[in-house]
């Protein structure tokens, strides 16, 4: 399937001119990644057929919108690495990154705007709200940067919107385009939210705790930046005394040594068994995702391919 | 119309939380502006059922999109004001009006998606595709800025695809919805897009040549600017000697009176006879539109608003 993903997105036509609208397109399509969101739509759409083929173009959607969001959140985040690769708004600018965006957004909706009747107004609808969701979860996480008081109920809503909806959606919508009924489209949905969860924070978990030789990015990056995550809420929330007045410290410190600040937060974490607490957490939402797909009504050897793919993505190691 | 139109954009509930998101979606909308777009769309409709309250709905996605361009245009243009009130960027900042954009896009397309099954994929696809243009049309035009070889018919396809397509998406988009056939459509979009130029090249006329009592913007900012515009261009094709001297002078002038570069350009504009030019130019566009209006098979009574709207736009003085 992977394979027949990666042919039909290296073969996509965006459009040709002006090239910078259309470039930065192919170019953040080509970094790579692990075309997670398509994988689990065709997944979830062979459950039900044999015949998934027909459903890679379509699915590809999901994988377009993600990268445009991508797009966006790294001039809104004045990311300059994505993928080890100079982010778009660099590598040319901030305008062509906004307007190349657009035009990727569009992309996706041209995409979706080839399913069949039956299902057409379904899909889009519940892409539409999912679109809107992801960018209210990036609102909220832009807020939050800001902000000292973020709850953990809180979080769990943002990274819900801003990261879970869209695998949700991915799964909902392999069921949709194969013909599965209500009540499987629901859960479908509603175990890609609850995965989705838990994936955002295994992410967490690894940006502390991951082993850096297979961590992409730098372990402790999110500690440096005092990245709101699960991690550092829980510990606020959990912190008191002297160990309270540590972690204020190393989060108002303006000059330090980023390994000493690494150091000396991941200590405070394991003080409060705060890698524990996380991985309970994320175990409870991958155990809900796991239930509800094993509630899907298909054969089980069509059922194993996706929950042996999700179980990799729990047990992942970057 | 213009008053259900309104009264539904009054009512139209774009989503509530975070109001980051949403608050500027409501802002811009409430700017006004003369809803063009919508009313083509609705005056379009009408002139094949006299049923058009049920397009009211969907014909406004077209005004959100084109606020959506505004919204995002105007971080790229840095803009501080429109309508004269500080735009999205200006008063909230970049990352909101990029992301409150993205919504607002979004918006549009869940405004479309209401549309009955029977017209739901051609009106997309038709949609997706101007929406492309649209944003390669802002493209060339930011392009456009630092080229000096601009030549006209770049120029005229630039502002049909900024311009116009929106306008003949927005006419056969009316069609469409009325149950009008295909030969209809096609003229309908014809005639949009032809009016879309001629309407452009009445802006760029106004802004020289305008009243200033009666123009909203201040007569001569696309000189002090050195825009790109039609009369630009033209006069660069045919000045020739001390005139090509002067208005290269005028343009790489880096100190300058303002009013002083708009009396001497609009001098050469007059000796160049750029101004009659460019109407002729206008009304060869605003000929074709119409002359695709008259063709269209309607009963005559039912197609004199939309002719009587066009040519209120023709003969505008702001």
């Amino acid at each position: 399937m992977l394979e027949a993903l990666n042919a039909e997105i290296g073969s996509l036509r965006y459009g040709e001119q002006p090239p910078e609208l259309y470039d930065p397109i192919r170019y953040l399509m080509a970094l790579g990644g692990k075309r997670m969101r398509p994988l689990l739509t065709l997944l979830s759409s062979s459950m039900f057929t044999p015949d998934w083929q027909p459903f890679v173009r379509p699915a590809i959607a999901v994988e377009v919108f993600h990268n445009f969001t991508l797009m966006h959140d790294d001039i809104m985040d004045a990311a300059p690495l994505r993928r080890g690769q100079p982010t778009v708004h660099v590598k040319w600018n901030p305008n062509v990154a906004i307007l190349s965006g657009d035009v990727m957004l569009v992309c996706a909706y041209a995409l979706l705007s080839d399913i069949p009747d039956g299902q057409l107004r379904t899909v889009l609808k519940k892409f539409n709200r999912c679109a809107a969701e992801v960018c209210e979860g990036q609102q909220l996480d832009m807020n939050f940067e800001t902000r000292t008081d973020v709850q953990e109920a809180q979080y769990l809503d943002m990274i819900r919107l801003k990261t879970a909806v869209l695998l949700g959606f991915s799964l909902e919508f392999g069921g949709l385009m194969a013909g599965a009924d209500e009540k499987n489209t629901r859960l479908l949905y509603e175990a890609g939210e609850s995965i989705g969860i838990g994936f955002q924070l295994k992410d967490d978990l690894l940006d502390v705790f991951g082993d850096q030789a297979k961590f992409g990015k730098q372990v402790g990056g999110d500690i440096i930046a005092n990245k709101k995550t699960f991690l550092l809420i829980k510990a606020l929330q959990l912190a008191g005394g002297e160990q309270k007045r540590q972690l204020d410290g190393w989060l108002h410190a303006r000059t330090f040594d980023p390994q000493e600040k690494v150091r000396a937060v991941t200590g405070i974490y394991n003080a409060l068994e705060i890698g524990r607490l996380t991985e309970a957490k994320m175990n409870e939402y991958f155990a809900l995702g796991l239930t509800c797909l094993e509630g899907v009504t298909a054969p089980p050897e069509r059922k194993a391919p996706l929950r042996d793919f999700v179980e990799k993505l729990i047990y992942r190691e970057n």
